[in-house]
């Protein structure tokens, strides 16, 4: 197999344990069937006691990546009559844009730069909107807005929010009722720590009030919902990433709750970024307002961010995330999601201190 | 784990390959990069020659299950403009039909009972219509359409021709060329014994031509036959899956090709037929045209199918497949695909005689 004895730093696939890689290894169960009906109804009330969940809120179990998350969102939710603020902060405040733009919901396409967005409200007018579309951490760059003053926006100004939060969930605070948030977006790859190919939306009863009738069968949320209150998806689910997301979740929950992980992603997160300035390693933090998720370096010694990237894998055998586009050769990322503790970043820290 | 000890009988998901699991069990590699690219290439030019596909075929890798498949070839491929014979023989057929209307495709719901399709041309009068969509294998009640003449028809009538090919894949005969099909769509968790949660679409190189600009992005042939051309989609895909594919590919190729393995799966579903007669057991094949890839039985000793079923589960630990809806009294299905030998059948054949 292709990078098996790499360590792995990058911002999606992160590093699994081992107990969620042996379920990978058993043979699918079938599915049709109450036993299984009794996981994805228990992945439910996990996910949304994790997210602190109004009452009444469900959970949509989509077998796809996040972007079909965040395509289906916009599809269910959002229609010509709204009137969106997207918050672009980078490639995937730009996808927000785009789909909107493909599925003619009015939008106004908000950049941002260098804020977390604390001072939202000086920075829009909101008299003219309805509703709010935020990527909660842009993984392009590393920047983690902050949910309070932007939930605390939309309440003040009665914005619908949905929020993407799949390269946050579970590494950075993420509170339903605290952020007034009405949709969470979520994938099983980034701080759930799975493989890619299922996503979750969690809906509230207000965004469930407002679903709309959507043409598209596969993503239909009004018929997973239905399904769903047997624990049953409308069409074949990713049966073992169900299986491994229950076991991850039974986890969080056994190592005392999702509080306690946040605090050892941010306790991991601060390690690396302090080593990085003790070891006065030749890289800037690119980014201000970082999550506990990930770190941005920006080298300082003359070398490209794509010459590190290669470096580190052919020279140590290390996989970090390289940008695209134009920041490739400025910025590259470096994970802190998954199963990885300070030993892992220090794999990394060694490694950099030769780059 | 749910059924971890079960002897698994169900038409999707299969009992998996050890080396397949083994892949399943490691953790999944960064894919933006050239080593993943080379996987995916290669995944498709092993599809392209398992179908014997017209040159110039392209794969389309969907990150969702056979559904999404279907209702993406749907949007990609028809159009308020074509006429469309959908042929419906069950629950498969009836989901293209659906998928057609909510499409606003113009189609024919064409209802089939108790033919393989040999004498199709006698039953359709093709001049009304431009296209036929068919699911191979009607998995619903078992019936396995005749290829053959269904491509001489499309060919003789100029027929655009769609092939739900899911769960006949790998294990009963499918030749773009000789049955001239345009669209083959197919899915990981059936013939190819893989996890669920991964679709492919095989384009002709006819049907590449016809693609829509289609506004949904998750499902944008268009988008991933460009990213495809470096190996590569649109969002991220099931990495994990994309790998465990690669593995099953060369695995068949290894062993010969894609006809000894049709050609092992003919022989597991024959010796388990003659089983069922040569022992007496109390069950009549529902079905007078059997694919390899599964049989229908009916039970005859005056026990419903559904008693059948639960009783296989409980006493003996064996899952096979029950119906839904108005035939789940009447008939359960068991499968041949997967990673299963003469052996494996033996002990469903054990429990049948004790039923």
């Amino acid at each position: 197999m292709i990078y098996e004895d790499y360590a792995i730093f990058t911002v999606g696939p992160v590093k699994m344990s081992e107990d969620v890689l042996a379920i990978g290894a058993k043979q699918t169960p079938y599915f049709r069937n109450d036993k299984f009906s009794q996981v994805l109804l228990r992945c439910e009330t996990l996910l949304l006691k994790m997210v602190n969940a109004p009452k009444g809120s469900r959970v949509v179990f989509l077998t796809a990546s996040g972007t079909a998350g965040m395509e289906s969102a916009v599809m269910n939710l959002l229609g010509s009559d709204d009137h969106v603020i997207v918050v672009n902060g980078g490639d995937f405040g730009r996808r927000f844009v785009d789909l909107c733009a493909s599925h003619e919901v009015p939008h106004y396409d908000f950049r941002v730069e260098d804020t977390n967005l604390s001072d939202i409200e000086i920075r829009i007018d909101a008299a003219k909107y309805n509703a709010l579309l935020v990527n909660a951490h842009e993984t392009s760059v590393g920047t983690l807005y902050d949910l309070n003053a932007i939930g605390k926006f939309c309440q003040d100004n009665e914005l619908f929010h949905i929020v993407d939060a799949i390269s946050m969930f579970a590494t950075d605070e993420l509170d339903m009722q605290k952020h007034n948030i009405d949709v969470i977006i979520t994938s099983s790859h980034k701080g759930l720590a799975l493989p890619p190919g299922f996503s979750m939306i969690i809906l509230s009863p207000k965004a469930i009030d407002r679903l709309n009738d959507v043409k598209v069968h596969y993503f239909n949320f009004k018929n997973y919902l239905k399904n769903g209150e047997r624990g049953q998806t409308p069409y074949t689910p990713a049966v073992s990433i169900a299986l491994q997301l229950l076991k991850r979740l039974e986890n969080i929950e056994k190592n005392g709750g999702i509080s306690l992980n946040i605090q050892q992603a941010k306790e991991v997160a601060e390690y690396f970024r302090e080593k990085v300035k003790e070891l006065n390693l030749p890289f800037d933090f690119y980014n201000n307002y970082m999550p506990n998720a990930m770190t941005t370096l920006a080298p300082t010694n003359g070398k490209t961010a794509k010459e590190v990237v290669v470096e580190l894998e052919e020279k140590y055998k290390i996989i970090v995330n390289p940008n695209g586009g134009v920041l490739g050769n400025k910025i590259f990322r470096v994970s802190h999601m998954g199963n990885i503790g300070k030993e892992y970043m220090d794999i990394l820290l060694s490694a950099l201190t030769k780059i």
